[in-house]
């Protein structure tokens, strides 16, 4: 057992595509969830990636993900539309609903797209990247189960609220910034917790509202500290406002856990999608260009390490362009949850994950 | 000489009149400028407020500072305008701004106005607030001259890049985040520095790309370090082609400092404005109650010091109220700034000033 296996990004979607077939997730649901999952993989995001299937596919069995439900625009206006994910795949209703604020921003220059009863979407990059390859300018954002305190907190007051934001370059990789609000995602507590590495003193805040490194202690007994105190606390409070409160989502503890919480129920997530139309404004071509000269003068800015300082995303679309050439390096805690949600699923493992 | 000074709202409102009227500035433009500087001081961000109208006079009689342009709206469609500032004060211009997107959001749901030819344009939350004063959300961005590195950069790479966003409330202030993208603002750092106070290590990148505590050396040899390292510089380059790149205003570099750079010339500032109509996607009243929802279950989380959390802005608004009803008071180093700002302009001093 070698800890990692190098997977074709074509055989991981099929393995992830077949355990969502055999939960009675329709095609068109598991086409999109799968291709959700292993993007994120593809860019090294592994916290996001495939690892969550194990989570969905319980949810799905038990009927809290509804795997026949459609997301649905319930208003819409000039440049905006609030939809009704009616509690399907987050991921789907992501897709759907990041794809109404691009038709909105081609008749209007920028279209803004609330949800409600929405689930995890996942990796928020991916909705923003879905703006940036139809040349415009994207951001994702959603809400979750409060998990995140604020500075002083005895306990969570928001969820790490995910912030993603993509634009096109010109012979540049797109910018895709994609990241949680707290100082490290809770994904990461857990790998490193599960790995026994050590957990950063400002990556948790014990329920006596102080700083915390012992990362057992969370999600029940610690909360993730707000990146940047109190900066990190007021963008999640604005990300509740434009995810959660505008759509009519549910706000903080009224958004259920997909982890925790009983599979069954909804989870109530929210979530918010704005696209910007930059060829209303200004021709394509000039502002890759511009984008183009932007990433340039950074990348030509002297360093500590003399390393060109990397744009968000970047190294994103380098670990891409390994994983579609030579496969993509799952770490063992991503093979271990995707081992046993084959088991669950009641699919035979293929040999790279059953061989490792 | 007490060091401070206890001054009626609209007395320092009207010496700054008195001042910028001295310099020829329109009645227009000296209404709004004194406004948003007076009212920041009003929120005790003294920071922003009055101590930067020297600056901006002198950069407005050498001729950078155009007190005779009016911004205008050079191309437009059903959700957004492009605004050149012709580089007059950036208060005239972002008021302007914020206006069109108000006015694009009552029509289409959303509005994004960005901004070229533009100049600093002091606290961003002014503009942001405006909007939830006509019960819509606001957010309200800038670029600047870089003076704000990336983890491990020798030099600055973008601006601070302030960042702002407000959303109405019901029976609590409204919601009103305002923030630099550095750890700390490059103000506080003068501030501190010019208090005798200590900087701490995580404000600065030293020009050897690692942290530094030394703030004398700011901005000549060391850059504000971006709040939570690659986070807040992701954040930083997503202001930058929001506010820079897609209005076609100046890009990092190409944004003069409106106080180091020679005053004869405009600064290129950037800037963008995005506002939503609450009421065409839910009923006020709803979205007002969901917000004190969300406000009083903030308030009802325990903390360490067992004080409420304050919400974004209620520190502000606390020290608004008490500056409406007793005065404002004054830090020595605002009212030595308006000191020689009020020599400069050739104004007499008030006896608040005077006898202080």
């Amino acid at each position: 057992m070698s800890g990692m296996a190098r997977v074709k990004v074509e055989d991981l979607r099929a393995v992830c595509c077949e355990a969502l077939r055999a939960a009675g997730v329709s095609d068109l649901h598991t086409g999109i969830v799968a291709d959700v999952l292993v993007t994120t993989d593809s860019w090294g995001v592994f916290t996001h990636g495939t690892k969550l299937l194990g989570g969905y596919l319980k949810r799905a069995r038990a009927g809290g993900l509804r795997t026949d439900a459609r997301p649905a625009v319930v208003s819409e206006g000039g440049a905006w539309a609030l939809v009704d994910g009616g509690s399907t795949f987050g991921q789907v209703t992501g897709k759907f609903a990041m794809e109404r604020a691009i038709e909105k921003a081609r008749d209007s220059g920028i279209g803004y797209v609330g949800v409600r009863n929405s689930c995890h979407f996942g990796a928020a990059g991916y909705y923003a990247w879905l703006a940036a390859r139809q040349n415009m300018i994207g951001q994702a954002m959603a809400n979750d189960m409060p998990s995140m305190g604020a500075p002083g907190s005895k306990k969570a007051v928001t969820g790490t609220n995910p912030f993603a934001f993509a634009a096109p370059a010109g012979d540049h990789d797109p910018i895709l910034l994609d990241m949680s609000l707290s100082t490290a995602a809770g994904g990461k507590v857990y790998a490193a917790h599960q790995r026994g590495e050590p957990i950063q003193e400002d990556w948790l805040i014990g329920n006596d509202g102080r700083p915390c490194n012992d990362g057992s202690l969370y999600p029940f007994s610690a909360s993730l500290a707000p990146m940047a105190g109190y900066k990190g606390y007021g963008l999640a409070v604005m990300s509740e406002i434009l995810t959660g409160v505008l759509p009519g989502a549910g706000i903080t503890w009224e958004v259920g856990s997909w982890i925790f919480d009983a599979p069954e129920n909804p989870t109530h997530h929210g979530a918010a999608f704005l696209a910007i139309n930059v060829g209303a404004m200004m021709p394509i071509e000039n502002f890759r260009a511009r984008v183009d000269q932007l990433i340039s003068e950074i990348h030509g800015v002297p360093t500590a390490d003399d390393r060109p300082l990397m744009m968000p995303g970047e190294r994103e679309w380098q670990h891409r362009r390994s994983a579609l050439e030579r496969g993509i390096e799952l770490p063992e805690d991503v093979l271990e949850s995707l081992a046993s949600c084959l088991e669950l699923a009641g699919v035979g493992a293929p040999a790279w994950l059953e061989d490792r």
